[in-house]
């Protein structure tokens, strides 16, 4: 088995409004990559949020009064920290500077997946706008999917996790593939049923594009060749883990 | 940015005593793939832990009373559970049939890395057999690469993690590459700091393998080419996620 993992890089600066599709097309007619149903293609959220509109001027953030304590308490922006709080539905963990947050998606990040880096405004005063995660990234994939003829889209963000240390990519929005491959029921080589073996491959998509979309590269589109998935209409809701059944939490 | 990731299918049952680099080598060679210094490869911890005899027979095993207790009361081998126990050196949760702990390499992961799937041994009796983690999977790593001359070389697993359905492929051993790439201190295209920006890379490799090697498919080697990594001797301790650090656990 054998998959390629290409990223394009010409792609342009995205503004909200931009046709993400068509910049996405163009870019890859230009490196000569075509697109075709068997293309997994992979977007970093924040292109999409930025192409959205999900981009949050600071100046017009009314900081409460819990946004300001912690502000003050930690040194942050209490209108960055408002913002953080206004797309969070549960805080899971407020310390040390970091806060760790359930987004009304039910994806559990840091700053609830607010973020000021690469954020500039057409006005080039960058430094108070910040993107918040797409209003729905499962219908932004699908929207890219239908409009690119693609075999499946993945929206990808760059999470922490517990116990082991830095961030990989996953996927925060899917179209066109089953982010869960599942095993059980199959044999293992020796006819013994494989145990609990549902593989998250919407998310091993996304680390693998992470690979070749460093921060800061300015290239958040990746091409995924060869790679045969399981097609469907596919959720990252299927991705989150019922609280009752997480026995990690 | 272009890689590309392919398996190796010509290789033959692991069994321990096995000179795993020669078998490598040689499916390698079937496969008209060559190892250079640019290869990144991807080893299943099964086919390490069986070559290296990590490979417990479970009619030597005298459980605990505490392995009868939980065995008797999930319908489990009270024998398997011993020998979790026995591979832990903290027990994280133990609910609802499920055993997580942390193996004294440490590693969170279920039933501390011990699998029944797949070990077959020459008497064919392998429903009494199971692997446990190989000794020191850093070690299994470097001895790999040495001997295969490759540019680093990671031995995964597939881990479950919180709040996220699924599991994904990660790295419980590394040679050759800083696991971390660390981004603090550069800078996002708008000239802003970016902040808390380290990458678990070698977790992404592994993801990525993880794509071409489902389970049971018997494909447990992979070669990405084309990854530019960061050369080091590299070590899975900077992987783990010192507690007082983890605002996650």
């Amino acid at each position: 088995m054998r998959i390629e993992i290409v990223a394009l890089s010409a792609l342009p600066e995205v503004r909200p409004g931009d046709d993400l599709a068509l910049l996405i097309r163009q870019a890859a007619a230009t490196e000569g990559q075509t697109m075709d149903r068997s293309v997994v293609l992979a977007v970093a959220q924040k292109v999409v949020s930025k192409a959205e509109g999900a981009v949050v001027d600071l100046r017009e953030i009314q900081p409460s009064v819990l946004a300001r304590s912690w502000a003050d308490e930690w040194n942050k922006d209490a209108r960055l920290i408002e913002l953080i709080l206004s797309q969070s539905r549960r805080i899971v963990k407020m310390d040390r500077a970091v806060i760790i947050a359930e987004t009304r998606h039910g994806l559990v990040c840091a700053n609830a997946g607010v973020d000021q880096s690469n954020v500039v405004q057409s006005n080039n005063e960058g430094a108070d706008f910040a993107t918040v995660l797409p209003n729905d990234p499962d219908a932004s994939a699908r929207r890219l999917r239908v409009s690119l003829e693609c075999g499946a889209v993945i929206i990808t963000d760059t999470f922490g996790r517990p116990w082991r240390e830095g961030l990989v990519d996953v996927a925060i929005g899917v179209a066109g593939l089953d982010p869960l491959d599942d095993h059980r029921g199959r044999t293992d080589r020796q006819g013994r049923k494989l145990a609990s073996t549902i593989i998250a491959v919407a998310d091993q998509l996304a680390a693998a594009a992470g690979l070749v979309m460093p921060k800061g590269s300015g290239c958040p589109v990746v091409l995924i060749r060869g790679y045969e998935f399981q097609r469907a209409e596919g959720s990252t809701r299927s991705l989150l883990r019922k609280p009752e059944q997480d026995l990690f939490r």
